[in-house]
C-alpha cells in the first residue's frame, strides 16, 4: 500500500461514521490516507506525537474531528507545521456549536482550517486536502476540475428530473 | 519565598489584569501562588511540561485563564491529576463564549471546574482553589468561612447604607 | 457502610440517569457518598439546610445537578465553604444552555465549579470530586494516575481496532 | 410614610441606576415601596427572610433584578407566595442573557414574571406591579387607563413633530 | 358556570396542549376560566377586542401562548390593563428562542409577565394568575401556601424513595 | 408634494437616524414617501388605522423598522395587503436579534419580507420596496439597473485606489 | 401552458419538501410559477443565467431557499433587479440559524426579503410573492383581501370548536 | 515585482485593517500577494472571474475576506478549485457571527478553509496560505519551523518578564 499522505484523526471511534465521508472523498481521489482514534484529553502525548511525526513519516495534510470543547484539531495544529483541517462534530447537548467555537476560533499563531459541523463538514475536509494536494500535482488538479464538472451535472440533472416530473413525460 | 501551592497560567500577557483577580484572593488567604504566561498553541510542550511537573513541586491547584478557543485549561487537565479551574477570558468577537465552550464542555474522563467569564470568574477561581485547599487546612477553612461571613456583611451595609439615602439622615 | 465524603444532589428525580454518571465514578473509587433529591425552589429551606449541614456530617464535596434556571448548585454553594461541583442538565426548550448559564456565570464571591452539559458533565463531577479528595489521600491520588492512564490505553486500543478493521487481518 | 406595598430587592448597589426605572413608576402612581439590596449568594439567610416576612409586613408584589447567574427572584420566589417580577440585569459578557435565563426558565411549580433586560425591563416591573394592584383597587386602575392613554399621546405628539420638521412650517 | 376570573388564549389550536397546563392549575385552584384562539396575525381585529373586553366581563388576568415570532401577549397588552403573563411556545426551528424574545423584550411601557418556554412555563403562567389572585382573596392565599408545602412534601418523599431504594429495605 | 407611495413607520423618534437610510434611498430615485412614529404596543390602534388606511391612501410599500420584541412590521402586516418590510433594530442588550427573530419568525398566513438589523437593513427596505415599485413601472426598473451598475462601478474604484496606493504612483 | 410570473429556486432536492409551500399559495392564487433547482456553489453560472435571464422571460419574483451558509438568493439577487425572497431552510447542526443568517444579513446594496425558518416561511414567501404581484393586478389584490378572511374565519371555527369542546353540546 | 501567489479579497476598503494582518505575514515571509477589493453582490461577474482566471495567472491560494451574510468566500470557492481560505469579518450587529456562519457552514461539495472571526483570523489565514505553499517548497518549510519556534521564545520571553517584575530584580 502506499505511504499515507493525508492523516484523519478523530477523538472517538464514535466519530467514525461522521469522519468516512472525508474517507470516501480521498479514496475517490486516489489519494493513501491513514486513519487513527486518538484523543487531545485522554492520550495527549500520543496524539501530540501523531502530529510531530506525521510530516517526516510523509504525512501532509491532517484532517481532525472532534466534538465538544472539540482541542483535538488546535493541539495537533500546535505540534506540526502541516495544515489542518478541522471538522467540529455535532451530536451533544449543544449541536456542535461547541465544538465550532472551539475548532475555529484559534488565536492569532495557530490557525485551523475548519469546515462545517458533521458530513457535510467532513467530506468538505476531504476536497479541501485534495486541493491542497492538488497545488503541486497537476494530475489531481485536472481530477479536481472534473469533480466540481461533474457536481454541476448532477445539480442539472437533479432539475431536469424535477421538471419532467412537474411537467408529465 | 514559600513554596507556591497553587500555578495560576494565562496564555498571553493580556491576560493579567483579568487573572489578577485570582491572585488578589490567594494573597489574602495567605497562600502562595506561583503565576506564569504559558501557551496551549504556540508553546505546547512547556505547557504540558508545566502541568505535568506541577504536582512534583508541590503545586496543589491550578488555575488556567485563556480566550477565544482556550484549550489552556483541557490540555493541562489532561497532563496532571490535580484539579484544573477554567477561567474563560473574553475581549474577541464573541465575548468569550468561545472560550466558556472551549472550556467547559471538556468530554468525559478530563474534568476542567469553570468558572464565569472575566474578572468575576477569576476572583471566583480563587476562593474555589482556597475552598479545595481548605479540605484539608482547618485555618484556612475558617478564614473562607470569616469571608463569607464579611461579604454577608458588605451587603448588610450596601443596603444600610441605602435605606439611608433614601430616608435622608 | 461508611460515612460519605461526596454529597450528591439533584432537583429531581428524573435526572437520577444524569447523575448516575458521578455516582459510577466514586462508586470505581471506593469512595463513599450520599445521593439526594432536593430543589432549590420547592423546597429552599431543606435545600439550605442540606448543604449547610454538610460539612459537619464530614462531607468533603458537594456535587449539584439541576436543569432549566439552575439554582440548586449556586443555592448551595451560598451555605457552605465545600467547594461545590455543578452540572448543567438538558433536555428542556433550551438544551441546558439556561442550564449552563445559571450554573457557571455565578457573580464573584460565590465560585460553582461547573462542567459538561449533562452525562458527560455529570461522569466528570465525580472524577473532579476525586481529585479534590486525592489532594490529601496519596492512595487516591495514585489509583486517578492509573485511572488517566487506562484512558489512555482504552483510546488506543480503539486505535488498534479500527487499524485491524482497516487493514483485515 | 406609608407602609410598603412593593418590595424592590436588588444583588448589588451597582443595579441601582438600573432599578430605579421601577422606582420612578411606582413613585408616578404614588405607590409606597421599599428598596433594598441583598444577595442570594452572598447573604442567603437575609435574602430568604426578607420574602418569608414580606406578605406579614404588607408587602404584595416583589421586584427582583440581578445581573449574570441571576438567582435572586427565583429564591424569593419560593419563600413567598406573593407574586415576584424578575429583572434580569445585563452588563457583564454575556449581555443579560445569562440573567434572562436564569431568571425566565424556572421550573414547573414556582413563577418569576420576567421582563426585558436592563431598564426597559425595570420600568415594565413598575408598571406590572401596579397592574397586579389594580386588580383589586379602582382608582389604581383609573390612573393606569390615564397613563396608558398618555404614552399614545406622547408617540402621536412626536409623529406630529416629525411630520412639522419634515414639512418646513 | 362562574363568571370567568382568567382568560387564556392561544395562537393556535395545536397550543393546546401546552396551555392545558395552565387550564390544569387553575381548575385545582376552584378559579373559573375561559380558554380562547385567537391569532394576533390572522384576526388582529378579534384578538385586540377579546383583550379591549376582558376587563369589563370580569377578567381579571390574561394568559397568552404563543410561537415563533409570538406577538399575541404583546397585542393583548396593549390593548388592556390587566396584567398579562406570556408563554413561550417551541416547537419550530429555534425551539422558543424566537418566541421567548418576542415575548419577554417588551419595550418600556407596556409589560408582558413572560415565564419558561413550553408546558413548565405555561404551568407555571397558571400558578402566577393565582398569586396575583390571591392578593385580595384570603381564600386562595391559604390555598397556594399548602400548594407550596404540598410541592416541598413531594420532594421530600421521592428524596426518602430514593434513600430507600438506594440502601435495600 | 406627489402622493406618497411608501410608509416609513417606526417605532420610536429614536429609530430616525436608522430608517433615514430607507428615506435616502427613495428620494434618490424620486419615490414620494411618508415617515410616521406609530408603536404597536403603546398606540396600537393608530398603528393598526394607519395600515388598514395605507392602500386607500394609494402607499403601495410599507417599511417598519423597531427594535426589542418589535411587534410593529407584524402588527401593521396584520391590517393590510400590501407588502410589509421589516427592519429590526438593534442597540438594545440583545444587539438586535430579539428583533430579528420578532420579524422575521413570522407563522405561516402573514409574511413580513425582513432585512439584516439597523442601517443596512434600512438601506436595503428602501432598494427592495423600489424593486417592488419597478414591476409596474419600467422607469423605475431602469434607474434600478443603473443603481446596480454604479454600486459595482463604486467597488471597480476602490479597488482601483487600493491597487494605487500599494504600488506607489 | 402560462407563462411563470414566480421562480422557485432551491440548492437541493432535498429541499422540495419545504419549498413546496410556497408552490401551494401561488397554484391557489392561480399564479404560473417555475420551480428549479439550483445550486449557488455546486453550478454558479447556471444559477447566476438563471437569476439574469428571469426578467427577460417575464419573471417577476424570484424565490430562493437554501440550508446552511445559505448564498443563493443573495448571489440570485446580485444578478437580477426583480426583488428575491429568501427562505432559511433547517435541517443541519444549526437548525437553520446559519441559513437564516446568511439570508437575512445582506449588506447594504442587495437586499433579499427574508422570511421564517422552513416550511413556514415557505408559505409566506408564496404569500409575499402574490402581494407584490397584487401591486399592479386588482383582481389579485381582491384574491389576497379574501385569503385574510377567510383566515380569520378559520381562526374563529377553531375557537368556537374549542368552545364547543369544553363546554360539551 | 515577482508574480503574485496569494490572492487576498475583501468585500469592502473597509475591511483592509483588518485583511493586512494577512498581509503583514505573507510579507514576512516574503511571499509576493495581490490585494484587492470585490464584492459577491455588488460587482458578482467581477468576483467570479477574479476567482475563476486566479490559477491561470499563477495564484495558489485565495484569502477572503467579508462581514455580515459574508459570501464572498463561498463565491470564489465555486469559481475555482485553488484553495479559499474564509476570514469572518466582525463590526455590525451579529459581532461577526453571521459572517462565521456564512462562511464556515458551507454544504458539501465546496469548502471553505474557514478562521476565526477578524484580526487574529486574518493573521491565522495568512499563516494556513505559507503552511500550504510550504507543501512543495522546503524553504518555506524551514521558515514556517523557525516562526513557529519564535513564537514559543515570545511566550517564554513574556514569562520570564512576568517572573522578574513579581520578584523585584
Amino acid at each position: 500500500m502506499d505511504k499515507p499522505q493525508v492523516l484523519i484523526v478523530m477523538g472517538s471511534d464514535s466519530d467514525i461514521p461522521v469522519m468516512d465521508e472525508a474517507a470516501k472523498v480521498l479514496r475517490q481521489f486516489g489519494i493513501p490516507f491513514e486513519m487513527r482514534i486518538s484523543s487531545a484529553h485522554r492520550c495527549p502525548d500520543r496524539t501530540t506525537a501523531l502530529a510531530a511525526e506525521a510530516e517526516g513519516r510523509g504525512i501532509r495534510v491532517i484532517i481532525a474531528g472532534a466534538g465538544m470543547a472539540a482541542h483535538l484539531a488546535g493541539v495537533m495544529a500546535a505540534a506540526t507545521i502541516l495544515p489542518v483541517i478541522g471538522v467540529p462534530i455535532g451530536g451533544g447537548a449543544l449541536n456542535g456549536v461547541d465544538a465550532l467555537y472551539s475548532t475555529v476560533q484559534m488565536p492569532g499563531g495557530i490557525p485551523v482550517a475548519t469546515v462545517a459541523i458533521g458530513k457535510a463538514g467532513a467530506k468538505n475536509a476531504g476536497i479541501l486536502a485534495v486541493q491542497m494536494l492538488a497545488l503541486s500535482d497537476s494530475g489531481l488538479a485536472a481530477k479536481m476540475k472534473e469533480y466540481k464538472e461533474s457536481m454541476a451535472t448532477e445539480v442539472e440533472e437533479k432539475d431536469k428530473a424535477l421538471q419532467r416530473k412537474r411537467h408529465g413525460g
